[in-house]
């Protein structure tokens, strides 16, 4: 089997850099580009230090790019689907992995992003990324729209209750907890170290766009509709959900497990991690980075009927360019944890 | 006016240090003893290194303590009870920080702390040590109990809400995210450096103690019943509370901040932070550090009845030593604010 | 005494936010006006959010400047000179926080800052406003030039030693490291979290401008020249430098201390700080953070003739904002510590 | 070729899981025991979170140790010289990652170590585990002594220009900054997240142990004598050396360049990283964690003779379990790089 061809549109940002770093490693793929306007011409390892001595490719701008097997869209808001006639043009397939291409309803594009989308006829095309819920429809995909890291953290972690209709599907409270990679690598007033460095930012209360993508993802059994925050804390990679749900009827935590375990048992990349004691009782974002784990776990109030779900993933993996990656392997017929065996260092 | 005579019990801990520096340049008071142990015979920059040269008090053991006018107990959970007719015996104001008298149920102590209470016949005569609740009663008090950090922020971020009626009082959820002092200055396990730095802990999913403060304080209106998480963060000093509450009844925004104003306008340690724009439109704990300040933001969600509520504080000061000096300020008749004017630093 | 009325140029930085949060408490000064162009008609607090309900007081813009008693620039390098005549008409008293004045030789300017200096007419005028070297000179001083945040580290932690004549003065290594709030509010690529946190960043290994003030001022006996490096690491605020000196003589750690309490033994802000154990046998810059004090330790290495100096700051403190409000006590016949008493936290 | 069966003796420390992470990734590598007396009959993943879902492999006690093909010890210092012969016994080839046999000389390890050394008998049996001096050695070694992390990163950064003999060999000053991994699991004081957080701490001033290896390896054309200090920061895994050397001759960049060229051109793991600009420009821990490099760069003051190296490496595997991964590799005749091709994350 010869490699899969595949260039990386927009290489220069964070998203682009995990998806140079999985793909290099990957033994059935071959890089054949990657594009930045601001570095064409310069090696890789120029924006992505970590690849310095790694690989000797260099940047090519947008305007050179050839036709290959698969297309990765690694760009700012907007711009994948401003110009998707051009890239779909290059590749049989394309992975996005911006928001553009995540929502099927017009109407929730436009209450969260404020603008109509631009490309409305294309939205039924794409399968959202996350293969837990839709590895059938990735086998065949042409289009994936890969999921907003803090969407991915949350339902995986809320997806198994939802599906078991265990659960008031409109009562749920969740707490995104984030690191400042999220944000892209522009830097900014938010971003300046001074400001960030040590912060508990409640940067977005209420409103935050991934929950559009959470409600019809965890609209399984009812509508679901929930209660979302997102906080940002000194961390730079990593997204941790705290969830909190109430049952509609009385479950003991090994009924819950059981639920879990039904639904994660067979998931090479989401583990149930919930222990009676040690320091790493429940998941935690610093033992993912560079990983492409999902840990979830939850622990039952014995008080009343909240179950309170904690996930955690890396935001740059499994919240998006390792999501990605599974994607392909799964679309492509490899393994589907190929170029993804990292399993994250301790302590760091 | 003579100054008042004051002596920390368990005076080489985290809080004995804060009350420490606090007293030092408190104007009309004179720290006439402050016990260690461990350190007895040494000075209390060897506890407190931040007090080198500026106090050569020396700590004593706690069996030689004197009469004086108020004793401040920071000791570790059970001790100021255990011994507490000694210590009420040497002055006529007992100012307690620790857990033992906060609760005034002794079931509720028996749920949370798993134990019998052991001086169930002193619970009643402490006053709960926040102000913005309880400043009349501390104004005769002889005994008071000062709330626990997590309830302390908590309670201010919730009370206007649950005073005004407004909110289903049964419905409301926590999380507490909480920095690494709360937990004292005995190194174990989980305060091992390189487990403990970036992490993101949610250590007390269900059933933290300080529920128990926060369901009584808040049973204003009805019985409340909050449902509370906490989750340790990479941070020394702070806590920040957010809440989710949902309203019983339509407001805007202005008729909350209303509810607020009302609650808090007069009041010169809680501050009501919720800007349009700017970075630090809500608020954070970093700002908080050595204050004794506790911030109050909310934003309510125009897609639902939800009103998320943001509460921090400096875990050491607001939600602890500077709650202490407050009291003792409100029981001498002082000025309210006196030693506790330091604003806080930035950036930082 | 009437209270002496002072406006600060620039208020809108790090260092201007700290003089007003200084100044505020100071119990002889009242700030008349603070400028900034960005955020003249808003509440001090708008760029300050630490002094949020702590003052009422706007911004104004420079334009508008009245004449009062002392003015403090904070302004970036360059603007000081520039407009030099402007200001100087306006107050009988300059203090300079930036760097255009601390040099007096114009080579050295040339050298050190790549352009040849715009008033070279004014170097001679001001005085270096250091007050261990310089206190006498500061009392009948018409012009301050505040010294550099890692030059002050440095020049405290050597001076004693250079003017002992005890050093061979060329032979001299000192690294300092530094927190992200030396480089000032403006965000930029070095700025950008993901980027700075974390790091350990040799960004002058060579070259650094701050070396021409520390030659000056060490060549006591001698021609000094230091051999200098600055790294930044994930710290906000804080300076420190780690000196290595060669003794031209044999030397006990006694003889040592002697010299070093000979030139500090009276001053306010300056603690030798030196333990035999604990953890904080040396100075460590997180316990000075919002505090005046310089602390100074040493540890002479049994195997050579090198002594390893130690010596912390806070920046924005002693290094600048405190420095400069010290400057001010001393030039106007205050008690020196007045609105300088902040002790520092700990833990933090 | 059938795998090469490896024990690990003392497996639930950090180093221990680090080797346990790179073995269970090495092609011709079989673990066959991994012992703690702790942890004994418990997975591995309860030690080292890390590894949930990757091995179910168990602890097992010391007292259970069968023969294997290669041994590594990761014990305390003295624990692999007490127990020599019973380890020595069980396996042809032992790698010790401990500080026991890292010295030649008694009375070396009589001064550094304060004690006798208990098997000086065995000191001139073991070959010094840095491959980049010693790999010809290490082809046929029976015992190797991984080197100290400090060490390691001190003595790749000055070697080359200490080999080629353009230094004066006395006259080095050099500065470690390192994490808290370095001083292992076990939490006491000093590691306690409160203090540890934030820190800036000259623990070793003077007097550090792993003088004596870069003194013996450094000593190539003439005797050398490093002056050397240890300052701990907030960081969790990563080393980084500022080393300060004087030239005994005129050597411009380029000539530098071109002798770090000779002795690193061919290393697989150190890169030479010196750039003009961007902002990674020299080395640094934060992107090297999880990976084997070591990075060197360096500037040339022009104000004088002094080069400044600055060298980085993460002391858990370049300083530790890489490097005994790459001494394996290139023991056994494996590709050198086999298991250790992660490049690190950035952002990170």
């Amino acid at each position: 089997m010869s490699d899969v061809r595949v260039a990386i549109v927009g290489g220069s940002g964070y998203t682009g850099g995990e998806l140079v770093r999985l793909l290099l490693f990957h033994p059935h793929v071959q890089i054949t580009q990657i594009t930045s306007e601001r570095f064409a011409g310069k090696l890789v390892a120029k924006a992505h230090p970590n690849l310095r001595g790694v690989t000797k490719l260099k940047f090519t701008s947008v305007a050179q790019l050839d036709a290959c097997d698969v297309l990765f869209l690694c760009l700012p808001h907007g711009e994948a689907a401003k110009n998707w006639d051009r890239y779909a043009g290059l590749a049989p397939r394309v992975i996005d992995l911006s928001a553009d291409f995540r929502l099927r309803d017009e109407a929730a594009y436009r209450f969260y992003y404020h603008n109509n989308h631009p490309r409305p006829d294309l939205l039924a095309d794409f399968v959202y990324g996350i293969p837990e819920l839709h590895r059938e429809a990735l086998r065949d995909a042409r289009r994936v729209a890969c999921a907003g890291c803090n969407a991915t953290a949350t339902i995986l972690g809320l997806f198994p209750l939802y599906r078991a209709g265990v659960v008031l599907p409109q009562n749920t409270v969740v707490e995104v907890k984030v690191g400042s990679s999220e944000a892209g690598n522009r830097a900014n007033e938010g971003s300046h170290h001074p400001e960030r460095a040590g912060c508990l930012r409640s940067f977005s209360p209420t409103g935050h766009r991934h929950v559009a993508e959470i409600n019809r993802e965890l609209s399984v059994a009812d509508k679901a509709s929930v209660h979302f925050s997102a906080t940002a804390i000194d961390m730079v990679r990593g997204a941790m959900a705290t969830s909190h749900v109430f049952l509609n009827q009385s479950l003991t935590e090994k009924d819950i497990w059981k639920i879990y375990r039904d639904a994660y048992g067979n998931e090479p990349f989401v583990r149930i991690v919930k222990e009676r004691d040690g320091l790493y009782r429940f998941p935690e974002p610093k033992l993912l980075a560079g990983t492409n784990y999902c840990d979830v776990g939850f622990e039952k109030d014995p008080s009343s009927d909240r179950v309170v779900v904690i996930s955690a993933i890396d935001n740059l993996m499994k919240g998006s360019a390792g999501q990605a990656v599974q994607a392909l392997n799964i679309m492509m017929g490899f393994e589907e944890t190929t170029a993804l065996a990292f399993p994250g260092l301790h302590p760091v």
